[in-house]
């Protein structure tokens, strides 16, 4: 029991991703905060780019224990990445993780892209249940990429709120520029960028006549405040937003309770 | 081209929701607002509860005119809610709405809710486009439900927004009480309620033996507060949530610029 026992001493962190549990970003992610903690996988056994907060009603999930992080407790799931923290902290580690990290997605998760990414949704997930969690997310999108800064930040970062807590509950979304480790200039507290995609469908015809449409959009920044995740990651910084799920809008309420008498 | 002309003057109302472009909830909120402008509906051809704000990327999208609303132009959409207001602006109306309604949903998407309704996700998608929008959502859930009173605040809440314009692209999380229209005690604006789900999943075992879980839960109110919505749902009101995407956590930013130095 000996074994058990160092178990219990160290942090719980528990472990998944939005691209799916063979993608090299979540590989890159064990790695980096396998010291630090006992650390457990869960994470779709397919892609799930894009699917926010999503969750799993019409159909039951699957949850197989899998062998690719070494000696690494890990599963693959049928759901998607918020289906994998609910089933993680309910059927796996049956109570809280001390840590929730998702990622390291390849591709951005900066501005408005918070709102459709399931990597920032399961951290999310697993901050509405208290839990002190980062998403991470490395601008190249490349099955290739090189992931030694990326490795680094998420290092650093867990290490460093795991030392020196914040908030249980605590949700950050950190994006890593692509750039060479000697280009870095550090990392930022920033705002959420005010900016949106504007969609430009790519409409096609199919062998037997009919339309269908493939979604494709440009990335449009509206904001030029230079203190924005858009702004810190043009500039050579990584940017690490601190993330809330009250989304009432404050501001409009006021105004509406004195203009508008029901 | 006089009823063309007709058409001009009349706002542009862009219907959508998530149960589905069969589902009474959609039918509901078409009567109500028909007399109050050109209503256009693009909704999902198959349930898409529980999706967030899902988007599709992996696969194409298809889009069919039908006929399921006597004169109203309608088109179902193999994609998600979300989905449906992006082609909604892109391929049908090749310009913003004025106004986006989403629902009637069968069931509750008050407080932490909102993080995972299909329904709500559609009204945001809109306003991020700056197109005020409204969610609705009826406490009652079945099929047979009655929906005379959401049809009335349906109807006089849309008429509220296009005579007294609140600013361009803003947001509302609005929830129906299951009460008869005599019990009603009129309309509040709320701020969403601190609250959570406590998954249970529910483990089975296939005819092959193997395990599968479905996801069940508990809704658990944290917040004693009576300015939430789920206090004046509780109370017969029906509830008004103004709601922000910007999830920038300001309160959070600001003690960890004083306390984190990178």
């Amino acid at each position: 029991m000996k074994h058990a026992e160092n178990h219990k001493e160290k942090p719980v962190i528990l472990i998944t991703n939005d691209d799916d549990i063979t993608a090299p970003g979540i590989h890159a992610l064990v790695d980096a905060v396998r010291p630090l903690g006992r650390v457990v996988v869960v994470a779709p056994d397919r892609p799930q780019s894009g699917m926010g907060h999503a969750i799993t009603i019409g159909v039951p999930l699957r949850l197989n224990k899998v062998d690719l992080f070494q000696d690494i407790e890990a599963y693959q799931c049928s759901g998607t990445p918020v289906d994998c923290v609910k089933l993680a902290r309910d059927k796996i580690l049956h109570r809280r993780p001390d840590l929730c990290l998702s990622g390291i997605n390849h591709g951005a998760n900066h501005s408005i892209n918070i709102i459709y990414s399931g990597t920032m949704s399961a951290a999310m997930e697993a901050a509405i249940e208290g839990i002190t969690s980062i998403g991470f997310s490395f601008l190249d999108y490349s099955y290739e990429a090189d992931f030694a800064l990326p490795k680094r930040v998420a290092h650093d970062l867990t290490k460093k709120v795991l030392q020196d807590p914040p908030p249980a509950g605590s949700l950050f979304n950190v994006n890593i520029p692509m750039v060479r480790e000697e280009q870095w200039r550090g990392i930022r507290i920033c705002r959420q960028a005010n900016a949106k995609w504007v969609e430009d469908f790519d409409e096609r015809r199919d062998p037997h006549g009919k339309k269908y449409y493939w979604m494709t959009g440009e990335f449009q920044n509206l904001d030029d405040g230079e203190d924005t995740d858009v702004w810190a990651l043009e500039n050579n910084y990584v940017s690490l937003v601190p993330v809330q799920f009250d989304l009432t809008n404050y501001s409009l309420k006021k105004e509406l309770e004195r203009h508008w008498k029901f």
